[in-house]
């Protein structure tokens, strides 16, 4: 192996570019070419391809989004399509691959694994849903930043007496939920993997003002239904001065935060390894604060697991009478 | 005088703490007592009175919100309700009063003037919608809270070529949307004061975009239309990727800036020293950059101007050909 | 048991609050008492104990810093002192006591068990430097303060092509130095549990500047020497333009991170728990992203152990020629 | 006019890069070229000049530093350098320089204007120390990163009841020290242009604990003397757990504010529209709020004048007895 390249795929997230910085610094350091592929399997296909030296990415590490830049790409489903970006790829000398994104990513790393082409997936999405890992690259600065929000929110909130619902973004998964609610002090959380109950949500906020509290927080996956769904649903329960908010695209932007960007680096840093080993075919992934892999099919038939303790703890922080 | 109240009124805004502060340390530095009078005029009427000390104030300067909290109170517009306001000033001994907010407090302070008890207004608003001013306390703040989240979603922006279009507040004022539009580096700028050209930001975006610009923004005033709306008169124009964005309720809180926290300490410590030059009636704005004083009367019949030259700045960066 | 009391203890550490307001939380869910005890183990003897309401605890969560305040009180070391501590919290009903504090902390809690008084110990330190646990309260935040801190460094590095040499905190511990130094993209990182070498570093560095880097940032535990003194030895293998910076108090306060808000809330939730269940003499921790308890005892003959892989994967992303 | 040229020089400040954008998107708006010169003056004479294009600076609005580098070079006081520097330009068809920098770079300005090439300076440092302008380039970035670190200061000098002293840079001028002060609820502030008194400032503090107040900090401008002096000073007047703070290098670094790129963006607009009308030999500033130029001549023959009135209110929010 001589020269590798790394895309970024799916919705972009803070840390894929310290992720290119420590996969573009790693094989060098272990006398690899790296070569960036731009615009995800798209770029793979049409052969865009840029060379990046360390002074390349001597800025990137701090950088929100990325770099190499993303597009959507459903053609590489195909089979023929899949043929043609292993085509680009052996042109260009490039013998293995990494992909950080979503779960969709990890279609094309198999698909082109399979084409002789070893590749390794990096879970790169603030919605922290994938299979097997705890944690996936942007979560936690999109958690800082829609905490941040809540924050200033509920300066607001407080001085009006007002309840806020405020979505964040998680899809179909509600760890962002969970981890920003317990963060922001929410009087409720509603997640998509767990049933809710607004009439208990509305006893906790009329409970919380009763006892002296000056403002209600409820954070809302927006998996479940939009913060004015649930405003609506709440106004059923109690005569309460409710706003409804949604956090929207800032979350998927930003800085990175110390978490995102450490474990961006050790996941790129492992993934240049696991291709020096001749590995292919994986997925990188955290399961008790340690990195792991599986292989990628597995993930095609496993369901991300979140952490439902916090759920629990925030009901156990909840007194109503 | 010995004993002076003072109230927040209308919608909250990062500074509000720190001019209650200054108002406080203030007036005790020169002998007098200050009472916090809680939900604005609603409390006044009420006598929801708390006394203020130095102690109580240690904490406040760097905090969003206003911990006097506020409350919608229209009832204030009668003048029985004026009335017995002031009677509950006189019986608590209170011979002056100082109101913080938006234009609608400046009718309160007018209206306790006449009634014998000494008014000044300072301008605390997000908006910058006041007459007689080019500042309000809280729109540094939200001009920083609103940057800040358009950085984020420039991230995302341009890591999928989008064109966001986010609205931010102001009512009918453009300044926050001027300000906070040339900060980001918008493509375009819509205000209520001025006639706006779809097609013409709809050029500016294509040329930028074929200049090889991997991202496009447009702020756009809540007091034209909803993003939503400007995102599809804007595809009438192109075929962009554009997304809607509302920043929403998060631009009225947060701490203070240095900008909000001096001025609104200027103007808290120089009300204070109106009331004990026996001044009544009079709102504090600042004007080329000085602190000055209107009769609230002249401010009913005045419109905020803007500096629309930052519009002109921004249309002389553009080029489309 | 029917009251609990809490106390912080040691140096402040960001997230203690949320500790405190989750111990608060979660005994009045259970129907339990809480009192605040001010000033630690010097407040414990002298009896400035207050009670603790969910309006209380209200607007704590983000708070830096400890409101029940901390103090220094080595007297506790005695028994006679302990005895009265002791005392103080039988006559005020007090079964039980959770504290916070650093390993210091830790001998009153064991001290207070023997009396009979279960207590639990929390880790709230910034320098993570606390036996079985991988994660201390306030070492998130105090991470993103000094990495934040080290972004704006590296701006006016890059303009100048200077080398910085930053102290970051820890005492004998070298885990903020080298999770500040990863995320910051530093060239050297110096900790004192590892052997450094100044002239690997200076050829980094200049291996760096030739090959187009425009910056150099080292970052260096406090436990191992002054940012001058390493400055100093620097300058012998190379003339740099190397200025040292030392991050000092900033790092000990500011609003607890997302991380430190949701471990924070999950530690003072498990420790009321642990005590309902009457159990004492308890250190609470973290391995393996877990929550875990370990006897008091078997920390004092313990030594934390920080994860050296940070080391290895930097050192990994070098290549000297 | 066909031809500009841009450079930074000095010390680099946040907001640097918003100008150069302004600089370079208003001059290809009306037609001309734009030639980035790198590192300062030393770049002016070794002829390292690169072209710039809208799409260059389009990510830089809110970019700390400065891209274009600077570098310091005594040299060119020296009239055969001026010269040499003159001559490069005209080699490379530049008709004209806009210089941001602090009042060293003013001289160069001015060089290069008598040597035919029309130049116009634009005040750039974080110091605010320019004659016949209240604002520079980086003023209320610096004060904003001052004030953030004082705020996470204050949340352990509160938990302990400590007295920070912080210094604050600002070189000769007290600006900075005397903004942040004010901003941070200082109970000193200590400037070069006006005596201080170590007596007083220690009664404030004093007198502060006494009536509450759980903790204390004085802002000293670095022109003055180390927060380490300082501190030896102000035990000689009390018994504090006092604790000296130096923040530097940072002050220097990190995202513009609002403020900074509003004002860099309004002033590299106006320096082109300068050119264009054939000035040259001008200092661009702001005073009462507006841009105004002075001859370059003038500055070197006047001092800064400083917002003193900021250290009245300072004093009039405070009582000793």
């Amino acid at each position: 192996m001589k020269r590798i390249g790394i895309l970024t795929s799916g919705g972009d997230a803070p840390g894929m570019n310290a992720a290119v910085r420590a996969v573009t610094k790693t094989a060098i350091h272990h006398g690899l070419e790296v070569f960036g592929i731009r615009y995800g399997f798209a770029g793979l296909v049409a052969g865009d391809f840029i060379p990046l030296t360390t002074a390349d990415v001597d800025h990137k590490i701090n950088l929100g989004g990325t770099f190499l830049y993303s597009a959507r790409f459903p053609e590489f489903a195909q089979e023929e399509v899949q043929k043609k970006g292993a085509e680009q790829l052996r042109k260009h000398g490039i013998d293995a691959v990494i992909v950080i994104g979503g779960d969709g990513s990890y279609h094309g790393a198999l698909a082109l694994t399979r084409l002789g082409i070893n590749s390794i997936g990096l879970p790169g999405t603030i919605d922290n849903d994938i299979p097997y890992t705890e944690y996936t690259i942007g979560y936690d600065t999109a958690s800082t930043t829609a905490m941040d929000a809540i924050d200033k929110i509920r300066d607001t909130a407080s001085s009006h007496h007002r309840v806020f619902i405020v979505n964040v973004m998680g899809r179909g998964c509600g760890d962002l939920a969970m981890r920003v609610g317990l963060a922001s002090g929410a009087d409720g959380i509603v997640i998509p993997e767990r049933p809710y109950d607004v009439k208990k949500i509305a006893e906790t906020l009329k409970h919380g003002f009763a006892e002296g509290k000056d403002h209600g927080i409820v954070v809302v996956a927006e998996g479940v239904m939009t913060a004015e769904e649930f405003r609506e649903e709440l106004l059923k329960y109690g005569d309460f001065d409710a706003r409804a908010n949604v956090l929207a695209h800032m979350q998927r932007g930003g800085s990175p935060t110390v978490e995102d960007r450490v474990n961006a680096t050790k996941m790129g840093n492992y993934a240049v390894n696991l291709l020096l080993n001749g590995k292919g075919g994986l997925a990188v992934g955290m399961e008790h604060g340690e990195l792991n892999t599986h292989d990628i099919l597995d993930l095609f038939e496993a369901k991300h697991q979140g952490d439902f303790t916090l759920l629990d703890v925030n009901d156990e922080m909840t007194k109503l009478d």
